[in-house]
């Protein structure tokens, strides 16, 4: 395998040339935001883009990386804001770096046994999440947040256990404010 | 471990808070650049700041990732632009992420049986570098360049087989543009 570079679009998050886009719709999210009756009627009307991500396809190997750049679209399903699934690792002691680019957001991580802890991103704001620590990015903005992400090789993607707890709070808007809420259907796993 | 942040400033490279400012200077770098007479001139007057680099000190183990920010100074020693030491990965089966933040520069890559790669480093321009390239940046503009990059934790620093050889190619500045011209002190290793 030679070097290669790519160009990254700082305001959009776009990667050319890349080799897979993946845009997450409404319906590839459903049951995920908290308030299921807002779903529902924004499904009738329309299947809003939530977030999109760019990604070159590498090895999925020890020793390489993985790189992506993914724009979330500001908006909010009832009072919460448009956000990314959210993902542990498969291999869960490995890494991810973020760097905000545009926009801004907040990061949510946490373990399996409700360890919480979110920090705000801004361009220029880099963010270390280490083993072990589940991730999902929330814009709070008005603006696309963007942002660009590394992690190692066989880093691999865990969804389920997201899709099955959600995270241990959620953000929501209250008088034109981001607020942490708990979240009711939040559990422990193992 | 917990997940942390830092600022990046763009313009600068500086990291805050960061662990570590490494400071590389002309006397730390003698018998890099090509021209002797040159780099004797110069340090019988000064001593430049070729670059500096921030890091957060991190585990250097399988599955954690480091990260550091880079800027190198615009000049010249002889025609021979401003760059880093260089270096392969002591673990050489791990690759490198640079992301371009400020300034213009070139990437020089090589196999250490010779197989030579370059690119331009501009804003936005995000290069990849695999298992086994070792890798140089070059300031060829007249302003700082300023880059990112992320490595696998365990990757390690190997400097002394490009302080043995150096890289296939030199990057000099001919009619005020940049020129690569063959290193006359290469060597293939192994």
């Amino acid at each position: 395998m030679r070097p290669f570079s790519m160009q990254l679009d700082f305001r959009k998050g776009e990667l050319a040339p890349r080799d897979r886009t993946n845009i997450r719709k409404l319906s590839d999210m459903k049951g995920m935001f908290l308030d299921a009756e807002a779903e529902r009627l924004i499904l009738e009307k329309e299947n809003p883009v939530i977030y999109s991500f760019y990604e070159r396809l590498l090895p999925e190997e020890n020793g390489h990386l993985q790189l992506a750049t993914t724009t979330i679209h500001p908006g909010k399903i009832g009072d919460e804001y448009f956000m990314t699934k959210g993902h542990y690792h498969k291999r869960s002691a490995t890494s991810e770096v973020y760097l905000g680019l545009a926009g801004q957001g907040c990061l949510l991580t946490q373990t399996v046994g409700g360890d919480f802890e979110s920090m705000v991103i801004k361009p220029g704001v880099l963010a270390y999440i280490p083993p072990y620590w589940g991730h999902r990015m929330v814009n709070t903005g008005s603006t696309p947040f963007v942002f660009f992400a590394v992690y190692p090789g066989d880093a691999g993607h865990n969804y389920g256990d997201i899709e099955s707890t959600g995270f241990v709070k959620i953000l929501v808007e209250r008088d034109g404010k981001p607020l942490f809420i708990d979240n009711p259907r939040w559990k422990k796993l193992g």
